[in-house]
């Protein structure tokens, strides 16, 4: 039978400082569905917004990158995934971050992510209505509207988790790239989301792919996620220098920014081909004005585009993705340390550390 | 029956005089025209050129903008224009400014415009082969492969003439910019093309349309094509205060630069409304960077894309776009000052002149 108490982690306002705390179960509304989460990765904004150099509206719980378990739903409404399933109890999940209305010119416009009353898990002001509304705590209360998608069963937790916001996101920055095939890629940072750039860049059968990061082990690990050319950004030799030298003066078709450093940005630029594009993925933080030619983009045809968050169908196909190739680019050496939730703190302390591209939390054990 | 003798003003390298001149009648090779010109106007890089603020190899003969008739072809082979007809004697042609080689990589990507091989009319440096491949002369000597217009017959010379550089560039920059139906519109700039672009715009069933220019009168006249506000730019008020203004703080989904003014493309970005894009045509110049908010273009989910010149289906789109629009908005009254070819420093100082939108130079009257 289950508990009536649930546990979260709660970010306050004030000191920064997090709560764990117990709470009651919540009741549910009809289309609302109660979630056991098995396992929430920390990601970057995660972070950022633990550090203190991202504000959020507190209180809140932080977590947004979660796989789970459904443990309740209203017996009135019909649960449905994305693809009209019924959802049942017990089934494996993940869902998308952003509850959009469908109603609103952004959703009208296929822009759900910037929908005019968008609900957000591990982004939301807690309230009476939800407590529950992130991934750091032992339930998550998805409210009505939620597009769920079942878990594929080969596709483990540690590997399932980072799907709904660093692979999404990905597969987001790919629709907006269009064709791949035999393109020459740059992904500028070999972070979690640049690793995933590189293998899905690299299963789309893209030409050759260069990754670049200032660390060089991570530079190093790029290499097993279909990078040809791991490239460690020095200061003596500006980027664009080498992947003009390497691809004889030619430059490359594809970009991918998932570093968000102005320095970085413009030497990418300067590393385009004619009719080249360039997606920008990380800049989510404030940072110093990009300088660029607009001549420069004139007369070589470029196209600089950004990408905020994913839509549906990205979560989708980042599912998709991570299932058919979690064992060709190894994944699962990605996530390692696991933490329990009432260990959160060593979790934050141990996700600051570059080695780890994502560190997970997992359920208390109670013994 | 047809002179011998053909004229033509040519740029010489040294002092950027120009040298009005006699030369043979060129013999044709298989699969090249001669052309009649019938009227050449001067378009906004023909001036810088003139002026000395654009570089161009020399010898060369300016001009790229016209219209002609067929008067001599090679007799062994059988010349075809766009829609595959024959081209025949006394047909009155236009033809795209580039001659591309259809096999390089460029043009394999439909990039044409940049293809390695590129023959560009108005733009060649003069030799034995072509001496007369530019639009300031009596006669333009077509090469093998130039994809051919004929203009409808409804279409005056005047009116023609700039379809095969400013009309199709705004047509290949509304390709880029994807569907426009019942979006917010802003055009930076209301010269020849900035009034086209407020013209296709209005015809593509746009919502509002903005146009801005710092000439009053400019200003006043884009109305007549098609906008809906037209702003005067002003040192006071920063432009895209006034479009949040007026868009409810909104902003605009589409901003199309003819400028080419770092000032106004930063400002037109600040205008942007989220999923909007920017396409910029007119940065054919050197300018200081333009300095943009990377956060911004990825919370806002933006795009800028760069347009130089065109492919030959932007031409076609262009010549049925003045056909079928040419009453509805004023176009007959933007080449209103005729030169004859002997006139030609006349007719580039008068096309300094801002009240001239183009300046057409037409055949010596030899009486």
């Amino acid at each position: 039978m289950m508990s009536d108490q649930c546990t979260s982690v709660i970010l306050q306002d004030d000191d920064r400082k997090l709560e764990y705390t117990r709470v009651d179960r919540p009741q549910l509304k009809p289309g609302e569905v109660l979630v056991e989460i098995l396992c929430c990765t920390i990601c970057g904004s995660d972070l950022h917004t633990f550090e203190g150099t991202r504000s959020t509206p507190c209180p809140t719980i932080l977590g947004h990158e979660m796989v789970g378990r459904v443990v309740d739903m209203h017996p009135e409404y019909q649960v449905k995934d994305f693809l009209e399933r019924p959802v049942e109890l017990d089934d494996r999940i993940t869902w998308s971050v952003a509850v959009s209305c469908k109603k609103c010119e952004f959703c009208k416009r296929g822009l759900t992510q910037k929908c005019t009353r968008l609900f957000k898990y591990g982004h939301q002001r807690l309230d009476e209505q939800n407590y529950l509304s992130g991934g750091l705590a032992s339930h998550c209360h998805l409210v009505k509207g939620t597009t769920i998608f079942k878990v594929p069963g080969s596709l483990p937790d540690l590997i399932a988790s980072p799907a709904n916001c660093a692979t999404a996101t990905v597969m987001a920055a790919f629709r907006l790239a269009g064709d791949i095939q035999e393109k020459t890629v740059l992904i500028l940072g070999a972070g979690m989301l640049g690793v995933t750039a590189s293998a899905v860049a690299h299963a789309k059968n893209a030409g050759t792919i260069f990754v670049t990061d200032i660390d060089p082990e991570r530079v190093r690990r790029s290499l097993e996620f279909g990078a040809r050319h791991a490239l460690l950004g020095k200061k003596e030799q500006p980027l664009h220098q080498e992947i003009l030298h390497l691809t004889e003066g030619r430059g490359v078709d594809l970009v991918f920014d998932m570093t968000g450093a102005p320095d970085v940005i413009e030497s990418g630029l300067q590393a385009m081909a004619i009719g080249g594009a360039m997606i920008l993925v990380g800049s989510v933080y404030p940072a110093r004005p990009v300088q660029l030619s607009a001549e420069t983009i004139v007369r070589r045809l470029l196209r600089i585009e950004g990408i905020h968050n994913y839509v549906d169908l990205d979560l989708a196909n980042a599912l998709n993705f991570l299932e058919r190739f979690q064992n060709q680019y190894p994944f699962s050496r990605l996530c390692e340390q696991t933490f329990q939730l009432s260990e959160i703190k060593a979790a934050f302390e141990e996700s600051a550390n570059r080695r780890s591209y994502r560190v997970a939390v997992l359920p208390d054990q109670t013994g």
